[in-house]
């Protein structure tokens, strides 16, 4: 098969559409035949040499795929070859074959296409996963999506949305923001003109945000504690903002909240299998009556992934960049 | 009646008895005649005038006392004149009377002398709501306690291993840890001597600590984020390191772990009062087997508040201090 891997770490240029040997799938694998992956940060951080795959995960980048089943390996249940699904995957997504834990599968949803749903995994993974599980966003109350066209950022709203609470965003042009609207978020924050702890507090009768889906980490820690309500809880999921910034206990303490911070690439598997399973519960049903849809900003085509990862670098897209073997 | 007030903040000899008005319980409230108070940390920021009673609170410090009710206001239901109990204040236990929400009210557990009893509420209603309703400390994780030998600590030790969890503890010195190895904790760091970090890494395989409880704020915080283990939990409950520190992150991010800070004086009447009826629930039918009991270090007359609070400051207390009104 064909893959993209990774001779030397650097630019865009550095993905290389190569021939390299089919995987295998393990026990409690099935091998999947790639259909559609998509770019994530993560993905540009790898091809930079900067994360590294995680030990016995697939060296080639890629951390969601859609595709059909070719093969079942030893102990798997529930699914057979030809099945059309999607997976969340611990790498090696850009490539035309892949082999998946059976716990990380999900059906293709319904009035999805098989393309589309590559866009799927990991934002319902980690939106669920962080703004459900861990800091437990509840009807009526505001959550703030910071780059809320990002992939993660506009199936956050949606889901937000579909659960009955109130969505604030940020973004950095007014066309994105319209799209945020679109998509049902209630209050807009352009990140370049404006100051989002005042909008957010001017918009919420000085009370702030319950819950924050943060992607920029050190940059936005002070001002994310500042813009938290009471009881508010900040969960961060990127670092675009750095590593290190200073956290005021004080005000935390004043407010009583907390602040998580996770990935879903590192978990057991068992960690993942239990997202997996919790997203295929409470999502997938909400897909094909409309309440939330797949945004996706492109496809390109796998060999010319390098262009993907252009897209993301110069953040003019709005969702999620798919890169399609067919 | 006579309390403790604070004409001008400063030192302990701020602390000065007076005859001052008798409270009146308002609707929901009761009078409770005190037979003993206990200082906290808090009782010596406000006393420095650090930290104003919360709106509506009584002026005088004082954030627990036990006594015996000697009136009902309106609306109250389960109680009687008479009754034995201990409470969780807003401040106001300083005083020969205080007037508490009943909600905030909990009998003289089973094996506890009337006066003793008053060393309990902050550390329970603290404890429990911290390590086990945000932590969710579980049997076989460890707990690292800071400042084990605290009136905090002691009973954080006694919860612990009551749930079957393992406790390391720091404190500053040889007599201090073994009081904590009396109450029951498992490993002892002094951290006069030892880098906590690698002494928790060492007694756990590497793995490193399940929740901390920590009571330093900024000097620890990124020592604590170091001695967490994957999905651990940092629960910040007092500043007495500062209050702006570095966060990393990163290390955050890569064990998938938690931060929160809580305290207890400013909550709303109904948040005290579902940790209140949960210690009651959960911590009460602890006592009188013997399976943890109050730790106090000596009981002070409440009228010579000023020798209490030295001895807090001066740090050579194990346990609990009493000021006793009888």
């Amino acid at each position: 098969m064909h893959a993209i891997t990774i001779p030397e770490p650097g630019g865009p240029e550095a993905l290389t559409w190569t021939e390299v040997p089919d995987p295998e799938p393990g026990e409690g694998e099935v091998l999947v035949e790639v259909v559609a992956s998509a770019v994530n940060r993560a993905d540009i951080l790898q091809r930079q040499g900067h994360y590294a795959p995680p030990p016995g995960a697939s060296p080639y980048p890629g951390l969601e795929c859609s595709g059909r089943i070719a093969a079942l390996g030893p102990g798997v249940g529930g699914w057979s070859v030809g099945d059309e699904v999607c997976a969340l995957l611990a790498g090696g997504g850009y490539a035309e074959k892949v082999a998946v834990p059976a716990g990380q599968l999900l059906p293709v949803p319904k009035g999805v296409g098989l393309r589309e749903a590559a866009a799927l995994p990991e934002v319902t993974c980690t939106v669920w996963s962080n703004v459900f599980m861990v800091a437990h966003l509840r009807p009526g109350e505001t959550l703030l999506v910071h780059g809320g066209s990002s992939g993660i950022g506009t199936m956050a709203i949606q889901l937000a949305k579909a659960v009955g609470a109130r969505v604030a965003v940020t973004a950095g042009t007014r066309e994105k923001l319209d799209r945020c609207a679109e998509l049902g978020a209630d209050i807009l924050i352009n990140y370049r003109e404006q100051d989002f702890v005042a909008e957010i507090r001017e918009a919420t009768g000085g009370a702030g945000a319950d819950v924050i889906l943060d992607n920029m980490g050190a940059k936005y820690l002070d001002r994310n504690v500042r813009a938290l309500a009471v009881n508010g809880r900040l969960a961060i999921i990127g670092m675009q903002g750095g590593v290190k910034g200073e956290l005021n206990i004080g005000a935390l303490l004043a407010k009583r909240a907390a602040i998580t911070a996770t990935s879903l690439r590192a978990r057991p598997l068992a960690e993942k299998a239990s997202i997996v399973a919790a997203v295929r519960e409470h999502v997938w049903p909400l897909f094909g009556g409309g309440r939330i849809r797949p945004v996706v900003d492109r496809e390109v085509p796998m060999s010319e992934a390098p262009a993907g990862h252009r897209l993301l670098e110069e953040s003019g897209h709005i969702g999620k960049v798919l890169l399609v073997t067919g």
